[in-house]
């Protein structure tokens, strides 16, 4: 006999892939939106299908945004000329979050990860290059994660902008060696990028 | 400035009202709904609602199921004149894993808990009550969690049934004391159902 109906079933199964949803999660879950007022269940239903199919990538700087150029980029008033490089999204909401950064940013969605297949190609490395050689770019800020995956990143950024003669830095390590960038206090972030050094 | 975009912050703000996402996981499971593919995420919102709006009670014993009456109460090599009483489909569940029992349940859907102002009305017991007028009740076993509420209720339950006849038993206390039923093991539920004393 079946546990559950099918329709629970096949509810705590769709939620048991989201990451950091195990199993017991994911029953917990299930039956907490099952007891949801119908409305609310419906509002979280068409939040994600709405988010899913209303996000793209800034055509300019790849992060995630609903229109043609992210708000920042569309911004006459921000540095065009300094680009902070980050991981995804989340980690320039971070940097946004300072209120510091006056410059503009490229987001990579991800890190050169040798172990798992990722190479300069897999992320926005060469949309990077590309922009590049049609801006006029004083400066690019590397702001990757200080892990292993995020310090290669570094590497390999600096080594192939350098011979272009544009400036390149790296924020300050005052950011914890092996902590994630999004989860790191505002005051720090902000240091991290007044004491970021020449590579 | 908005930090995300308002579909990526409305989806954000549906999900970490659910239990045990915080804000940051909220973020980072946004994200990932953003990067799954456009069909996946349709399933999933697809099973909230579905489940969502087809889930009712079971008229019998008031578990959650698709059909007028459950699978098992739908049974009839069960023993129908064995009822366990439990706080939750997922602890009925728990106990229809070990395969060892072979009465029938009541969903109470919580327990008395004064503190939060759930009295014996609040929950399914007033249903108990009434449905064993009018079934021919052997044994009630009563199998709410050895927190302080699930010994509570178990002891108002005990007390309102005992003066009818009917006898009324508590699974063992081989479920340890503070512990939530869901998370143990098949074996010690199956031993704490052996091992039930009169109350």
């Amino acid at each position: 006999m079946e546990l559950y109906s099918s329709y629970i079933s096949r509810l705590i199964g769709e939620l048991s892939v989201l990451p950091g949803i195990g199993n017991k999660s994911a029953q917990r879950l299930a039956f907490h939106i099952i007891n949801m007022p119908k409305d609310k269940v419906e509002n979280l239903a068409g939040a994600m299908i709405e988010a899913r199919n209303n996000i793209r990538y800034c055509k300019c700087c790849y992060t995630l945004t609903d229109s043609e150029i992210c708000p920042v980029c569309a911004d006459e008033k921000r540095d065009h000329t300094q680009i902070m490089v980050v991981e995804n999204t989340r980690d320039m909401t971070a940097y946004e979050k300072t209120g510091k950064y006056e410059g503009v940013y490229h987001v990579l969605h991800g890190a050169i990860n040798p172990s798992l297949g990722i190479g300069p190609g897999d992320i926005r490395l060469p949309d990077l290059i590309k922009r590049l050689q049609s801006v006029d770019a004083r400066e690019v800020i590397i702001a990757t994660n200080s892990s292993i995956e995020g310090e290669t990143t570094a590497m390999y950024i600096s080594k192939l902008i350098k011979p272009t003669g544009i400036k390149v830095t790296r924020i300050a390590s005052g950011v914890p060696v092996g902590g994630e960038l999004e989860n790191i206090d505002e005051i720090t972030l902000s240091r991290a990028l007044d004491a970021r050094v020449e590579l």
